[in-house]
């Protein structure tokens, strides 16, 4: 659901969970309308993050602003067609300062298993505390067919919304990696191809089409890493217990230089191996700004 | 499971979750021995923590890992009697310097959920990352009656195991209204009376008979304050919007000095009403160093 | 320096630290024209924040960035009335996500001493990495003379901005601890003198009157209940290693409810002894509120 | 000063910070013994941490221990040798839970600066709190000409002395572009060769030289990698404000394969080209363990 459907003074206590009956109800409409407009055009992927949370102790009871997380979301899951799923993202903090009513993925879990088979956890890189291990629950969810999705981004501090990988690339690529390993398990196939990626950032500073270019560029160089890993060869190095052996088989495929290969696999496709210099070489952006001076 | 029964070089790389199939049977049987011992004494409550994880990318796969420990577990909550209930605790890091096998209270109740109506989830206070809201994860706990119980202690930095209480006795206090609130509304009282508290703290600095007596008056100190707050008031409060007063709600219950009244009901109940001067008074210490020496 | 006097994308990039020497200079402008402002009005001190960082690793270097703000704001200290002094804040990220010119007290401390005696630091309650302990801080800066001011405000996560008190209230005390013990020792006295206590907050949910009065009552409990602290005692606790008696003196004063005593102070001053209920009863905001109508 | 000098209970409470002026005292000598075995030795650095904290607010106070630590380091300062530097290591927290006395870059420079031109401050890539920003205290540190050396290590949570580059090796390539960088620059080049680079992990589930190999390794990529970098052409991309570019420069650099570079390099210098491969290949553990055994 997009937020800027919410985005009025009425829902500074929240939507959903909002204490006032009314802006419940006011924020389930906007919700159903949001399923009708995907029924209409086929989407397969309903994504909903919440701005719900407090900001005091005391302002509002965890457990009844959970009941009528509960109870809205039961009516928007059961208005939705049988071909769309539904993902629930969550975010540690911000807006809410003191809590978010899906603040972690144990609680879009709690409520995904509540609502039903077609309702999955999305994972954003940059909504977690510090020292959270994101593979891990990439690993955890995909086990239960719960992964819904990604928000692709990275951050150093909160929610950052930086370009995907410009922080921390190695994490980025132990992601791609159980993904790979996940779609080679023929008991978790099925559940990494219900996975929707998108990519979540904000280019304060960049172009913003460059910013993205430079983003599935990062993306395309972390999932061709991840398809190097020998992964049998991981899982036998594992059962023997060869620790450093076992770290150096992820590590060697991180370390391998994968852009020429990318380039390669570009050219054969037809398009420019050099996505980012392309654009730049295209004149769009210059035709653009000429076109909407004019 | 008390884990000094793994406290052996075999279990370097886990117990349950161990690659090697010989240290995971051997794990079992420990637990199951635990199991033995709690059904002989008439134990209500198995407490399990463990100390699973890996320190290195790549080290061991993540799903088979707990893979191998939901089996583990399958068995000894089979071999559990009746009136024996399982309290899972988890932990964000140590010894597992990369990822703990039960890293967060999403993946002890996705596993309890896994196990059955007698598996729990325990907070232990410092096992959470910077940030994290406790008193959020109790009230979710409790609406799904899987809370199992409580490790009573305070952290500034990790699991640094200190007087519960000495770092953030406001947090501690939102705590107990979440379990005051619970029990006083029917449809989680039943909940709130399955939670175990346990204090569990290392006095490195502080006698430790003290230290204990320290921790029980500041669990003392919390509950009589959270006793203290009218929680119909509150609820109206946050139905109204009432942001400041139902802070202040709280805020008056918290600076209220409870010491007085738990002075008196000690001596109603024939008791010292100072029990750290009590005990020193008492010369026990004194005398367990003279009887030691002898 | 005002933020607003800021705001233009000119400064996207930063203000003293920008790479466009027209930039710097216009920011310069802006810093000298308050250091005029200043004098005319005989203010005390001048408290600057630079909102100057970076999003991207490699964006902009570390060191020459460094320079450019150590020789701007040296044309801004020499260009101060002898009368004014300088404080200069610090904040651990935002709107720089990959660094902040000013991340932490160390480079302000750094910036300050390189500058000359009438240059301080800034210590904002919310601006501090997870884990930060504060009152340390203060204590430091307090001995070698350099702690500027505070901006009181408390968080749960980032830079959030809430009523002081509402989350830690405990450290508040602490901190307030530290200036009254500094206070009473001749050594550090005239240091504390110096410090400039502002508050510093976003009551987005609620009344801005209402919550800067709730966040001066916060600061007055933990200002009277570090009042009541037996320093000397303490000392004297500490100085033969009594850990559990020293840190109870602390606990014991914090313990105490000061709003009694507090009350009576005001009635004595011939105030209103309950500020918050007082301004409600005014009728003030539906005063102001009609007339802003009209 | 190596902590093992300072393993016993008379500790409990610190070192030069105790409270009992017996132990400061007898601190202070093992310190200068450690001076004494220098001069002897002829070593340029004296390396020094201090296990000194407090685990519970009012335990001790901030500014006497403070003092105290001065005081000593200023003994031990003066006895130096003029071939001798003194480096100051910080550390957020551990074994000190509520404080240490040197918790970060800014208490240790400070102290530094207090002492002389040969005190400066020591790096560990683990002991910083979640989010601080490494490299740009390297490049503070080196303007100032107070950058003592590194420990180098990595971790994802607290201090968890894990191999160098094994968790956010981008990091690391990161802090070794400030170094080569600052090296490149007349003004910080001769800063530059007073950093000591040492290596401080533990390997728990590592053979320890074959730990010790790999982390070699990891620092020879990252070094490499960042003498690949065109700092001209950065800084001038930096100076026109090119973001995406400036970025993908520093990329560009970190994404090149140098394995092969460093193999050749060490064929030319006559040495194995694969030295993880050589020692496993070169029998020396069974040797050392057939020795041992008999």
């Amino acid at each position: 659901m997009n937020p800027h459907l919410f985005d009025d003074d009425d829902y500074a206590l929240g939507t959903l969970c909002n204490p006032d009956p009314r802006v419940r109800s006011k924020s389930l409409g906007k919700l159903l309308e949001g399923v009708d407009i995907a029924s209409q055009v086929g989407a397969s992927v309903l994504s909903l993050w919440f701005a719900d949370g407090t900001d005091y102790p005391g302002q509002d009871g965890f457990r009844i602003r959970r009941q009528r997380l509960q109870e809205g979301l039961g009516r928007v899951y059961q208005a939705m067609p049988p071909g769309l799923r539904m993902v629930i993202e969550y975010k540690l903090f911000e807006p809410g300062f003191y809590h978010m009513d899906l603040a972690d993925w144990g609680g879009s879990y709690m409520l995904a298993r509540a609502l039903g088979d077609r309702a999955r956890v999305l994972v954003d890189l940059g909504h977690h505390a510090h020292g959270t291990n994101i593979e891990h629950i990439v690993a955890l969810l995909l086990m239960e067919d719960r992964l819904g999705g990604f928000h692709f981004n990275d951050r150093k501090y909160g929610d950052d919304d930086l370009t995907v990988g410009a922080i921390n690339p190695y994490q980025l690529f132990l992601i791609f990696c159980e993904l790979v390993a996940a779609e080679r398990d023929p008991r978790t196939s099925a559940s990494v191809r219900q996975v929707a990626l998108m990519i979540d950032e904000n280019h304060n500073l960049k172009n913003p089409i460059e910013g993205t270019i430079q983003s599935v560029l990062a993306l395309q160089v972390a999932y061709a890493r991840a398809l190097l890993v020998d992964y049998q060869e991981l899982a036998s190095l594992q059962a023997g217990a060869e620790v450093i052996r076992a770290e150096e088989c992820l590590k060697d495929a991180y370390q391998t230089d994968v852009r020429p290969l990318l380039r390669e696999v570009r050219e054969e496709m037809g398009r420019d191996p050099e996505p980012l210099e392309s654009f730049r070489r295209s004149g769009y952006m210059a035709e653009i700004a000429r076109r909407r001076g004019a």
